[in-house]
């Protein structure tokens, strides 16, 4: 570790500036500023360890990326009840997709941080998400998962995470069911009673039907959410065939 | 929350033995049993909560797969900082791979805990490995990530992750190497030539051309160490072409 402190520590130019620019970004000040030094480091730099180990950022991309990976992933659980795993995995991909991590790591500016012997002009656009994938990996070795997870959620979660946009607005499960069915020439049929039961309220059931088979049941206190209840249980047993089409 | 327990509670055949069965494999007492609960409740059972979302392990198989990676991500980047990003996925990816988190499930007889409404006989072999995932899952909900770390090292890492058996058995880079070489039809050679310099010991070093080209030099005390660290050095700026012989 020492050793590797001494190597960032005399060929990163900018060390005075580099603390207060990190802190800013970070909300707290760094204990171990070589793991974010390291963070900031291209590969063209040729740095290595005395047992001959590149030192950049590329290793801390992939731990990055697995904290990104899971703080997400415990987010939309919590977030998204009715959504089954396969669902919750399309939108953690779009969350961490590499279009989104770039524009995270443009908005912070992480370029201006990197040390590299090659132009900032000759970068690809993916060097701003492997930033932002490095950074919090540098995060995690730092201060651990807990602020990892904080910073996850005022850089990425507050800002960019909508769920209802994430599921790709939609607003109405039953048009898009019909749509669907539509598309696919199926037959559908609501078939709604009311059935108040023994509850004070009045209430409704309603029997989704598709190709004349019953695919799904729902029960509520008007006709209108009976049958949005059922598209929803529906188009969360279809989601896969359906969700190609979204 | 509590709507989730009482389902739960009514449901579960061995609310007692439940409580003990699991502590004995997770080695602390559980604060939440509802979350335990579903992560050993099959979709069988058809359980569902007030807001008709399914009651099962399905969806802590994705919270506890996030776990995982992220926990063996860290582990691998701290224990291998010799390999790259792309050498960590895929050492990652061997860790928890489908059989051996089926054989991690089997080996707590995890299967005896689950409420289902099919015969245990009748389940695949998967089960073994999603049960595990969504124990993991419910372990993060229930203590969160330290613990998680805890439970998949004591159950993964210390039993199971043994870095030299994943990367191959690699003994000797060198040995690696040629026989890549010979199996691609190409030339190489180790140029080792005294170079002690200002050392008190006596040193050597190696330059390795692979078809007449130098692609890695190292130093160190014997020409047999020099060449060795050459050849790792070589093998890990071209392991994408020759893991795939490995």
């Amino acid at each position: 570790m020492k050793n590797i402190r001494n190597i960032l520590n005399s060929r990163f130019k900018r060390n005075g500036n580099f603390f207060m620019e990190l802190t800013k970004i970070l909300g707290f000040k760094p204990k171990h500023i070589e793991f974010f030094k390291t963070a900031f480091t291209h590969r063209s730099m040729n740095l290595r360890d005395g047992e001959g180990n590149a030192i950049n950022y590329e290793r801390l991309e992939f731990l990055g990326d697995a904290m990104l990976s899971s703080v997400i992933a415990s987010h939309l659980y919590q977030e998204v009840p009715s959504g089954d795993e396969g669902y919750l995995t399309k939108m953690r991909s779009k969350v961490v997709s590499r279009e989104h991590l770039n524009e995270l790591g443009k908005e912070l500016n992480l370029i201006d941080l990197v040390e590299s012997k090659i132009p900032a002009g000759q970068f690809g656009d993916n060097i701003h998400g492997n930033l932002f994938e490095a950074l919090v990996g540098a995060i995690f070795l730092d201060r651990g998962y807990k602020y990892c997870e904080k910073f996850i959620f005022k850089r990425v979660i507050l800002p960019k995470v909508d769920i209802e946009k994430l599921e790709g607005k939609v607003i109405s499960y039953k048009s898009l069911l019909i749509e669907w069915c539509q598309k696919e020439k199926k037959t559908f049929g609501y078939n709604v009673y009311e059935d108040t039961g023994n509850d004070d309220v009045r209430h409704f059931s309603v029997k989704l039907s598709i190709d004349q088979k019953i695919v799904a049941k729902a029960r509520a206190t008007s006709k209108k959410k009976a049958e949005e209840k059922a598209s929803k249980r529906a188009f969360f047993a279809f989601q896969n065939k359906i969700s190609k089409m979204i």
